[in-house]
């Protein structure tokens, strides 16, 4: 007989679910399919050349110390390279023990889950919201307040509203997630007065901050808006970002700016985790910031996303209806669309996909599932001609769903 | 006011340690110094000229996959290989789906724990014991029952009257932990007949093995004794090995082999921990196996560390008291040295580092912390020379300390 598992499971092992989303990209694996599904950078925004320059030096230089393990911190000139464009590029006053070198962002995810949640504790965070970091946070069995956007962040008196609640009943919420900067999913960003809003909200009912900013660098046009951890005096902030959208996401490095207070209690947990970072990989990645090649490649990357953003949109402009609603984001990687109510998005993504095209469905990113009339639109990934093609095909989806709901409308009405 | 994070803290931050060999390997930086504390593998065992090769064809053959996102699972042709590797090397039958790849052998630790540890639950470990899974199993708040070794493995009749005991006060473990091939950090190898006997144990009481393996390919003489894994026909062993002893640290790349629903669990917990393993390094794995090189590469490993073993031995046998004893390990990186009881290798240490050689204390292995005369020496990654040199240094240390206990004990003797 085979091991009974379910006596041995931990109770976090039955609540964790695979991401829905990962789910529904398997429909979209069939020949001829548009996905507009994944989240994936372009392929020809990886700087190979440059890659093949980084790796050639480090094997010429460090290839014994790149080899062997590394501290769990991470290696020390590329956390103090990082400190110093974090300084330079996004006003945050860091040095090197600020700065903890991650298997990715989601690893940083990770050890907020680990460092900061009890089973039955309470976070907060935006609806939309990165599925990620709600999966990370789920899977240390914590609760999730979510709260709406608005077109500038946070509904801040929704905000205030749920806390007070939850505080009536003894619920104290630790963190507050959020990605302020061109989000995944809603393209959106929060503007500096949403910010400064958030910040003090924290200060008030003494919870942390947790700016997840893997899209910062790429803006398409306008000013950055400055980050939150830039405006942060007290170590309320724990800052995310990664390598994947301005190196490679294969290369797996992330990295957090937190107070080394928090970053001491990361490197226990990491220590745990995996001992340290791909050691390789972060030689590589200093080389490619101190050669100076990070801010060539994210130009090259911000000019390619900015032309296919406008490829979407227009295709957006010319097939979908009017009915379908969006905002144009000015960085980032998606669009989201909203779709009149009385669309189901879930319901007509089977027929998206029989007329191949696929984009996630909106109701995956609400922690409470609500919302279920939106989607989200990858363009970074595709080529400009399969973005053209999938937008029509999902203008034709759409407008055919339309129809449906009118007719449908329509013979309810003739029943009654 | 900085942000008081005492509140803020998870149970099981506040819990947390710091690595006590990390500490103690800190003492063991200054020039002149010849440690024989680390468990690194030695940079010259790392196959250089052959990682160029790889990494050529890598970049040439499979750049843009290399440098994207990969499934969580790992790389298909990696867990392939990985299968095929295992059934022909360590008599497991196993397919692609029964291997997880993992950051690192560490991490697969990590997803047990997470898997299968709740707040309290009991696992039974070895004393000694590899310090990492002790870590990372009390990072989710378990309680380590430890079980002394014997020559041959585990002390079973400790083992068994321990489980009924627990058993009786309503506790029953989830699972045994264990490295039995060339333990860190005892050198030992448990006998055929021992393993056979914990997993009659594990099965009589319904628990998992975990086999922890990062050594079993170094084997100097003999032959190898088979793995658990390889007698398990009901899913009760979960196996964990590395690239980190047979490739290269650097690169954390380890994997997991157990029964597809313990792999579908693992997937989920690294979803949430960091998506993927980093896929340039798990391409360039799967270079080094599918060339053939690893094959070639473990001989030549071998041949290094075995002639380090008997340089260690040689230099042992020359320069301690006779009053120190030690197995000869036929494998690994580690010999153990057991010391009269009268000396305790911690007060020793400080003694140790002031003529300039450093060891890890015994202790330190213990989860108990029991066992204060002995320490573990390694000797896979000092030159030969160094080897020499420390151990005559640490034998001047022993002798000193056995004459200062005697000296101690007529001082007593004439006071009383």
């Amino acid at each position: 007989m085979v091991v009974n598992l379910e006596r041995l499971l931990s109770r976090r092992a039955t609540i964790m679910k695979a991401s829905e989303i990962r789910e529904l990209l398997k429909l979209t694996q069939s020949p001829g399919m548009i996905s507009l599904a994944g989240g994936l950078p372009n392929p020809e925004a990886f700087p190979l050349e440059i890659i093949k320059k980084c790796i050639d030096k480090v094997l010429k230089e460090h290839a014994l110390s790149a080899l062997q393990y590394g501290t769990t911190e991470g290696l020390n000139p590329l956390r103090d390279a990082i400190a110093q464009r974090m300084k330079a590029k996004k006003g945050v006053d860091c040095e090197l023990h600020d700065i903890l070198i991650t298997s990715g962002a989601q690893q940083g995810l990770a050890f907020i889950a680990m460092t900061f949640l009890d089973p039955g504790d309470t976070y907060i965070s935006s609806a939309p919201t990165y599925l990620g970091a709600i999966q990370a946070f789920h899977a240390y069995e914590a609760k999730c307040e979510a709260i709406p956007m608005t077109d500038q962040g946070f509904d801040i008196e929704a905000l205030r509203r749920n806390i007070q609640r939850l505080n009536r009943t003894g619920i104290y919420p630790k963190f507050i997630y959020t990605v302020p900067t061109f989000q995944n999913p809603s393209g959106g960003t929060m503007t500096l007065e949403a910010r400064k809003q958030l910040l003090e909200v924290a200060s008030e009912y003494d919870m942390l901050i947790i700016e997840d900013d893997p899209y910062g660098e790429l803006i398409f046009e306008g000013e950055s808006i400055p980050t939150m951890k830039s405006m942060d005096k007290k170590g309320r902030v724990i800052y995310l970002s990664t390598f994947s959208k301005i190196l490679a996401p294969g290369f797996r490095l992330g990295w957090v700016v937190a107070s080394p207070e928090i970053i001491n209690k990361f490197v226990l947990a990491k220590q745990c985790t995996d001992l340290c970072t791909n050691v390789f990989s972060q030689y590589v990645a200093y080389e490619y910031i101190s050669g100076g090649y990070l801010d060539i490649q994210v130009k090259e990357i911000i000019a390619m996303y900015r032309e296919k953003r406008d490829v979407m949109l227009e295709a957006i402009r010319k097939y979908f209806p009017k009915e379908a609603k969006y905002t144009v984001p000015n960085g980032g990687m998606f669009f989201w669309v909203t779709l009149p109510k009385s669309i189901n998005t879930r319901a007509m993504f089977k027929k998206a996909v029989a007329k191949k095209v696929a984009y996630v469905v909106g109701d995956a990113f609400y922690p409470d599932a609500s919302q279920a009339n939106s989607m989200r639109l990858n363009f970074s990934y595709s080529t400009n001609e399969d973005l053209r093609e999938g937008i029509k095909r999902l203008g034709e989806v759409i407008k055919e769903e339309l129809k449906a709901q009118i007719t449908n409308g329509e013979q309810v009405g003739e029943g009654v």
